[in-house]
């Protein structure tokens, strides 16, 4: 069962938490044993998800301190899974004693009642954004891994903040660019490269669209106008452009991997919007508590996380593919 | 490990074959037992994968004849694996002979040998688009289950064919619209619907964007603009637009799943481009055996099979959410 | 990948933690939803795999205090994963100092260097017998559920202890009966309810045997001796003997399951004895720290707790078995 | 899932097949590329499990011949998954018809009818051993690997076949040795080494216990008796005695793995045996058909094949321990 709370294979992250329970965390299964981990680094990565950057996002102090509770010993790894806490702090929790019997547009309300028959009401329980700080930190781990690979992974968002009135939110796209990856890296058919990508992206909360190299602009050109072209750079095999995205037939080429990936706008607005009740009776949300105006912003590292997980679960199932 | 050639977690599809070998084929498994299987409409599935459809695809005459080999008794599932063989006939591998140590631009050639060391270059050998013929078994077979559960799945292509010049080739999109799953399907985190749909889009050959509900539009509106409002349908909570695509919090909420899936152009094409051989020189490599201008109408039965396919396993995982 | 630090599919258990760093702990996936848990019966059940049980065993004070952070509101299951820890205390880590460079005999010392290339050689680390307190809380939660069902798991030790001199150890078994499984649980082939219960069980630490009903035993009988005959008992059929152990092609036949599992003596002797170090040269380990001179008792309830999660499992995954 | 129709990781084999549908087969996943396959031997080693094996197995003149159909081009495997199959021939279904709704005494007629609510009833369907075959191609494949690795795998069975009055059947025990595994193979805690043996092995039809090293004979002896002593040999560490079997804490220590699994007589008697019907009225099964006096000579390559796999898959995933 790959699909409940957790992503990866040889490498993977399995998840808990809920946003106004006592704590989120994780267990990081798979890190490869010997490698150096600079925890401060890590902390500093999943800071740049707290609310707060750039005066778009929410205000609430959300400490996301992480507790790492095994499998580092001496600032190595040993090889045995990495068990982790992030303490949830500052929740409020009476700010959503509203919301109990009620569904927001938009929101996984409904969505969680229906699958389970029950709900964590409070601030959105396990659907919270804030489980994906346990991404941010599997995903910083990964990426102090690649780099010794000499694999670099960089995203950044691209919004329309300043159209925004007072009240409202936007989405956005994120783009994120991967350099370094070897050439033979992905399975085929079902697990191509990008398929995996593309799951990876689609799992983070608000996330409506994916693509790789060109995507939906594809459509807009002949075969014969996008066929990236073989070259030889510095004695190795490459491609002149990169149209494809660094990936063909689910399997990386050597050339950057490039994705884009579509975030809705906020689904809570500063404004009152019209939900329902489990009856069926049409209710009135007043807003209250605090949000982000646009995701997009923070969902940067959370991307760059993504891909880090995917990549080193690839390169780390790569080892067995030949004799 | 699901990302080698296994998709599915109790409802699954593990695949096999190249395109010049002596068969391709796969093992459905957890396919629920007692459920009665028109064999006639599962072949028919399977024939709207072949070439020559709309006079826009290759001429080669491949005869998709599905031989089921166990799972099936008396035209009932017996809740035992499901085997099955497709022959490959017709294959003129001498025609493949000049590629033997050549990578063609855009193709998976270069890939497989760096990840294998070795491939068969006949035909596109296992990175063959001919592979997909399997997945349309394994979803005719789920859509047959689904459709008693009043679900249907039905899918469009929208290309330009008009505009292509003689010799070359062009890309297109398919729309897919997912009607009567209930609400409460799905996992969330890791494995939303929407994810699970993402990965098993993007795992189709020559997939490279993906889109749910509004998609990259999203980007365009402001939140206020996209709410999905409640309302009451025959008796039960649905929303007023779908602007989500059905799933909210990675959860079916009732309503149509809506997914786009962007297809690139064939990256062969019917007159010369350039190559590169094993030694990095430049290769001609002249048209030649038969190919689609359009992979696009093909890729329909595709689209629908891994859609049945996901979304039976997550009706079956669904199951077991609650006591 | 099961096979690293997970056991279960629709329902499991992902563990971590090293004997002497700050915690161990997991995360239980699949829990359905709207299950009343009683968190005292809980670590009840925890406590029962502490040591000084019958003063047959260590006697390090461990205070194995079960903290539930998520998953669980108002005592009742979300169905989101249960994420849980629990600290390690009066840790004593300069016992340990001395075997930094030094392979015990009998103990995963060696295999662990050989396997990672470095190990936390405090108490066992990753390999010792405490991780087993993870399993006990999963077990626990699950016989909590498998309860509402009408199923009981009963497990207990046999061992010699009168016969142990001062300063060595022993071995045992723990017999282990399951009542109330209906008939039809369980997986065919590679799945045998049998194998999945020999897998559960071996994975405890020392085990070294495992069988189910007459298991070995039923080298010294013919057919006809041992054939478990049908009978009809309060209208449903079942077998008037039970030499199989309540399961018959790897599928429960209704009957109670029985098995066994054998435990080889502890390791560690309170006697001086010999190690070798990573240059190969001889060393004597004096005895020192606080060792069980039978670790069976304690293996009691961490049977049970293996037995629980498997049986859970399976009863959840064959509600797909059907239409 | 791995507990279905599949088994193994990295290196995994899905089977599928009735005993008298078409045919049975299977797909053999995550094969290195690069392994030069003598396909003549493979057939020799499905050979060794035919009937009529040193005149104690049954007379069906079963011709299981195997036919490859991916995977390996010019004898050398691809990476890409190998497909087979082996025909059903020589099937006289019409010898079970009387046992269409009889449930035989320790046989799985009643679980499959209990699980599936349906079931091919012919020669035991899904749970005839004749699906063993499968597992002796896989087997036989990472086998000719292991080899390559200077890996060997050497099974035995012991049986007193003598002692079987006509009409009577035997089980037996089987020993399998498997020499060359270098230290540090096999997964902590849940995936020991022994464990996945365990559960390969408990999967095989009439498998009824199991052993690793001394196994249950540990129970006789003190800790300060069975301790594997350290030794330097040709410059490697290993241990003097065996008693562990090879194994430590779940992982290879480099001595031989050893380990024993009993097979229960088998269930089908030339003789009349009692039965009941679905109804749950009596009924006497008149001795028909061709059937085992033992099973165990026929067991020997299975389990060897069993081993294969687990060894193999284990071997692949090491490769990702480390940096």
């Amino acid at each position: 069962m790959t699909h409940k709370n957790r992503i990866g294979n040889l490498f993977s992250l399995t998840s808990f938490g809920e946003s106004h329970g006592p704590a989120i965390g994780g267990i990081i299964d798979g890190m490869p044993a010997g490698v150096k981990i600079d925890l401060e680094r890590l902390q500093q990565e999943v800071n740049r998800r707290r609310p707060g950057q750039g005066g778009v996002s929410s205000t609430r102090n959300e400490v996301d301190e992480v507790e790492i509770l095994s499998g580092i010993m001496d600032g190595v790894t040993l090889g045995t899974p990495i068990g982790f806490i992030i303490r949830n702090r500052d929740q409020r929790s009476e700010d959503y004693e509203h919301l109990k019997d009620v569904y927001r547009p938009s929101h996984a309300d409904f969505t969680y009642q229906a699958k389970y028959g029950i709900r964590d009401h409070r601030g959105g329980g396990r659907a919270s954004a804030r489980e994906t700080a346990t991404r941010v930190v599997a995903g910083a781990l990964a990426k102090q891994v690649l780099e010794v690979m000499g694999i670099t992974i960089n995203a950044q968002s691209i919004t329309n903040l300043a159209e925004v009135p007072q009240g409202d939110t936007i989405g956005g796209v994120v783009i994120c660019i991967i350099k370094g990856v070897e050439p033979g890296i992905g399975e085929p058919v079902f697990g191509k490269l990008s398929a995996q990508l593309a799951e990876a992206m689609m799992s983070i909360p608000a996330a409506k669209g994916f693509e790789i190299g060109l995507g939906f602009d594809f459509v807009n050109h002949r075969g014969s106008e996008v066929l990236d072209k073989w070259v030889v750079k510095d004695g190795k095999i490459t491609t002149e452009t990169n149209h494809s995205g660094g990936i063909q037939g689910g399997i990386s080429n050597g050339n950057d991997i490039c994705i884009k990936v579509a975030f809705k706008p906020v689904a809570t607005l500063m404004q009152p919007v019209q939900g329902i009740d489990k009856d069926g009776e049409a209710v009135t949300i007043e807003p209250r508590g605090r949000h982000d105006v646009c995701v997009v912003p923070r969902a940067v590292p959370v991307v760059e996380a993504m891909a880090a997980i995917v990549i080193l679960d690839n390169i780390l199932i790569s080892r067995a593919s030949k004799l």
